[in-house]
């Protein structure tokens, strides 16, 4: 066993604190990777505090990370000592039913092992994740990641860039399609500078008109305030698509009736608890609502290469560990842009 | 103009009467149609009671209609004097938004015109449905009838049969699918042989246990009792496609969770109000919630030819016309299999 340096929440109503363990010795088809940079994600929050029920303490958040490859096993072909990887949401899953077949680790049908909180496929041990100066994770749950673009940068690529990415290839998000994106945080963000990158025309849809500039640098062509019922009626049956990344409470069928015939509403912000859907706001231009859960190795593999490729990474403020608190704090009150990063040099 | 009789409703609180009306001789490309049978949907009753607002009375409903050509004008080419055709939910649309253009009339950009209840395109009549001895309907929105079929068996194909056909077209159901129909009513027993002819394995979803064997009469493979925690959890996340027929309010999320992974659930119920969606229910199994309107002109034509070919109808109850108000009744009181008809020959 390796003992791990860490950041950890005690307990729900605790902050997070210096917090030492071990991890396992890398097996045949595992790699070490030192973890450079780990980003900030609302999950984390959520699971420190136990919001979403569950937790396990002292739980070490963290599924956005970037690192570099300390050791591997004997098995591993994959991945040098030296090389520059990532980690997304989970590092484990039952690696045969017929969703991990189809490269959709992330639907395993026997439950895959997220980064943190999670039990490991030996039913024993509970991960923890990249709030620590080391992680051992089994091959093919490591991703390449080039070093053209700052790692920073990168990390939120690991759970808001596939977040986003992945359904807009899903439900073939393509150029010459009218893309509403609500919300513009973590996921909105990136949401813009995606579905810009595939030639669509974004337009930001936001409660703050203090936005509009933040959008248009990011890629959207237009702008509308939600709060203005004008504009909202002149958006109406126009989008193809609207990426819906808001969490708070909100009425999803303002949105879908911006939706032309077909129309398709991605949610990718998961509200706590459930929302009205009104029946005759998909019935009348046969418009879907749908979601999904971050995307497979195969599929995160591939946004990363194509972010290196069209050179997307996310805008982000890099911390020292010191600052998670605080951190935590401002990504509640959305004061960030627009994702937190931390520094993992600074866990001394 | 022609004199022609009918039953309307002369107000939301009043009991459907004897009434005439005039109808316009038949245009250039008009069919004039003498009325053998029309189905009693759920809407007619919603119109005839001003639930949904905005009925004009006297109100004429009736959308599923069944007939014989009796003139044709001097531009119509598919159909002459004889022939047995049929008329659907609309009369009319725009013929030149991007929707008409592709054989989508049901969502004409312009607003289409329903066939009760709703401004024509002049902007000036009130359409005047079924409930009617004859009816004058634009060539591209009447549909060829096959003789081979029982007429009366056929009138409801024109709404309850193309709201089930189409979803299931447009979405994909195909044999080998797991499909579960939620609600064994008029839009049920049509979901259940349509997904059963396609092939696939039908599971009927109901709160009543005296469905089983009505359900297995009509095609369905499988029976779940929804009261029933035991059941439902035994068929969690195995559907290919839920098509929900039921328009009461009901809990979409329990249902969300018997989808696979990429499942789809289809309402063609439209509840009143909205109900509450789960994100989390999307999410986890990257499923969709959709809904669609009966079909275009084109598609509803393919659906009747199919149910020619494969020998599917309606199971009906016919009834004379001035049964109506007692049949309005036993349809709220789902006291019918599964769909009552007018025999317009006791229209006198």
């Amino acid at each position: 066993m390796t003992l791990v340096k860490a950041y950890a929440a005690p307990a729900a109503d605790q902050p997070l604190a210096p917090y030492t363990f071990e991890r396992r010795e890398p097996g045949a088809d595992d790699v070490e990777i030192k973890i450079l940079y780990c980003g900030v994600c609302h999950s984390d929050i959520h699971t420190a505090r136990n919001e979403w029920g569950g937790t396990v303490y002292p739980a070490v958040p963290g599924h956005e990370i970037v690192g570099t490859v300390t050791r591997v096993g004997n098995d591993v072909s994959r991945f040098k000592v030296g090389q520059t990887v990532g980690v997304g949401c989970f590092v484990d899953s039952c690696m045969h039913c017929a969703n991990c077949e189809k490269d959709l680790e992330q639907y395993c049908e026997n439950g895959n092992t997220q980064t943190y909180n999670a039990l490991s496929q030996d039913k024993k041990t509970i991960t923890k994740g990249g709030y620590s100066s080391h992680i051992v994770v089994k091959e093919h749950f490591v991703l390449s990641v080039s070093d053209k673009l700052p790692l920073a940068n990168v990390a939120p690529l690991l759970c808001a860039g596939i977040t986003t990415y992945s359904p807009m290839r899903h439900w073939g998000v393509k150029a010459g399609h009218k893309v509403g994106v609500v919300g513009l945080g973590g996921l909105g963000h990136m949401a813009v500078k995606i579905a810009a990158s595939f030639g669509a025309e974004v337009t930001m849809l936001s409660r703050s008109e203090s936005k509009r500039n933040d959008a248009a640098e990011l890629g959207a062509k237009n702008f509308v305030l939600t709060t203005d019922k004008e504009q909202m009626k002149s958006v109406a049956r126009t989008f193809d698509f609207i990426i819906d990344t808001v969490s708070a409470e909100h009425d999803y069928n303002e949105y879908l009736n911006l939706l032309t015939t077909d129309g398709v509403m991605i949610l990718v912000g998961a509200p706590p608890k459930p929302l009205p859907v009104s029946a005759f706001a998909l019935i009348m231009e046969r418009r879907s609502l749908v979601a999904s859960l971050v995307g497979g190795l195969k599929e995160t593999q591939e946004m990363l290469d194509y972010c290196a490729e069209h050179n997307i990474t996310s805008d982000v403020e890099v911390i020292s560990i010191d600052q998670i608190n605080e951190a935590y704090e401002r990504t509640l009150a959305a004061d960030v842009k627009y994702r937190f990063v931390i520094d993992m040099s600074t866990l001394k």
